[in-house]
């Protein structure tokens, strides 16, 4: 862990898998079946989490309030626009700014997605304030986007939790308006992980590869010391 | 965690999950279902734990003694009335005097679930005595029926484990009657979690948000300080 | 945890489940849909763990050596008779010699069940010398057979590692011969947990129970002092 | 844990399981499925791990770069020659090069399996430098191959990470070459495990039983003392 500074610059140039945009129909496919594999994984306890994909209409696909994501059928997704408003009768998620948020700061997300996971929620609750989560020295980190090599360190963004989605998603994009590259994921504190990438399954990796090194964060916090 | 005050006002008004009354065979379906989804979460171990349904004809169904919640049939169901009398040959579990002291407390519940996680066992041996769970700051939180956000904290009340269930039963309801809104969940010492809600789908998410979060707070005392 | 003393008298008159002898046939049914179990469990890394049911003409059905648990066919399952010799072509499990002992010591036990779980080989190698696993309190306590009560302790005999496992077998003799009532299994330290009942299905709860309380004890353990 | 010695003789005259040459279609479906086991572990996150088989026509069947193992399919499956060189268009694990070597050193090895899990990560990142992994006193010893008693101790040699994958094998060839007996696996620090064995189960075996004990090992770490 460390104390922010002014800018980042832990990326490399990057190459980068290809955005495709899918159909509605391909979209919900993706989402419910993330959710399944989620949920296997222990990342989908009761309604928590929330899926979105960018779709080649140019609106989001994104998960309805409330519902199991282990146990998603075609209805609980509707579409929002990249304002974050709905264009369904559904109700999106109460997160839907914040996906619509990273979709238009990065132009190559096609997918979003966010749990709650208890190392993601832990950690962040752990740490101090102004502190983001650092990632250094794991073969893992070869996973994120862009990342060539182990002997590098990845600095994933932590806000402070809020209910007010427009004015966190404003926060999120000035901070990252700072960063030189595009970070792969960001975590609020007390609540979870968000990840995102050109597909469901880049972003899918990205949340896997994180729980594992932030894993092995708290393992060795537990432990507290080298042996 | 925290001492008990003499009233808890934790709770928000609430948008509740409208009560669905089952038939009987619908009742065993989802009782099913939800014992095999428990014991594939690791929370259905020997023959720990029970689940009951309110029934539209009044009475409430409820699993028998001594059957593996993961592998449940339908003769492993039996009927008990609100006082928790048993209706049918086959013996109920032996805490149907907790679940039935639930359904007459709060008539809005349509299911009542009850799991020995790891978890939730070892919180409340670890806690000291007259002291509840008390979960704070967690976006989870919104799961609970009622919480909108996360800045609150939910009280999780915790009674010493009892073999009298009857005398269980109206200590419970006694507390209880002093609080000013219905707690979604109570715990009993050394033994485990009874959650509730209007419906199956609605308890079974208490479970789930009360475990993630209780995962959290164990997994913060393990490691005993902020980084 | 604590010292032995000489005489242990912690299990209550008990309400036994029924010896009921298995064919051959059924018995390997039993042997492979338990195995598949306890591996979705964890509990039967590599080729760990060994299981036996005493069958309906005097012998044993045992799991064959070096086979993996999670995934065993019927031909990995033999025949030995009550000295623990093996009576068909295939060898037999290292540890016959010890399931042997527990038929001949227990004319009800029907099955026993050896697995080397993380939880079990952790906390034995954990112990002092000539400690036993005491556990007291739970609820999950009356899941062993003859317990009616959480407010009561049992005590898992815990033994040194052998290879030797005839003179492992009557050392095991010896001490049970001791013990006023029957205990639902034992730990072999560094190496894991041996359970047994009337039935499979009753030596699995046995392991289940006791690897939900030992789970507890560890976590305990870790966190290493109350709230 | 301990200091390196110049010669490490830890591993008894063995019986070892005998080499058996697949075809390639064999080793393919071999591969899928030693997959989805490890996924269904949660030892396959995100596009972590290679597993390669050594072909009867001398070539080495690896798992291609960037996909993940818990969902592989034929065509995630390539070959390489011994070197360590691509034999097809699609481009090879990056780690082809430590595959090669262990097939080049010791020629009874008919699988290679490489994970990232947790416990492999974790502990490596937490020993001091020089030093290796020592397990001993576990019955689940007896799972590596040629192991015959849990009254031993085996060594896993600790190898710092590296993206140049040729220099490492070097290192690994330099280093193995002073072992009198050939060591069942090796571990990179905050990297992962590699194991392997004559054939694939036998090396899923490898990695099954060291997980076990390498668990055990930090569930001690963690709880820092004995009772």
């Amino acid at each position: 862990m460390r104390k922010r500074t002014s800018r980042e610059t832990i990326y490399r140039s990057r190459s980068l898998t290809s955005l495709m945009l899918l159909t509605l129909s391909s979209a919900v496919d993706e989402i419910i079946a993330v959710g399944r594999r989620f949920d296997a994984r222990g990342m989908a306890a009761a309604t928590t989490g929330n899926y979105s994909v960018r779709l080649e209409n140019g609106r989001i696909a994104i998960t309805v309030s409330g519902c199991h994501k282990g146990r998603l059928v075609s209805n609980d997704v509707t579409q929002i626009n990249l304002d974050g408003l709905p264009l369904e009768a559904q109700t999106p998620s109460a997160e839907a700014a914040l996906h619509a948020g990273v979709y238009r700061l990065y132009e190559r997300v096609g997918a979003v997605l966010h749990v709650h996971s208890v190392v993601s929620t832990t950690i962040t609750r752990l740490l101090p304030e102004d502190t983001d989560v650092v990632l250094e020295g794991y073969e893992t980190l070869k996973v994120l986007p862009g990342v060539l090599t182990h002997d590098t360190r990845a600095v994933i963004p932590v806000f402070d939790n809020s209910q007010d989605m427009p004015a966190l998603a404003r926060k999120v994009r000035a901070r990252f308006a700072t960063l030189q590259v595009e970070p792969p994921a960001l975590l609020l504190r007390g609540h979870g992980l968000y990840a995102w990438g050109a597909t469901v399954e880049e972003a899918e990796r990205v949340v896997e590869a994180l729980e594992l090194m932030m894993s092995c964060e708290l393992e060795t916090l537990r432990i507290g010391r080298r042996m």
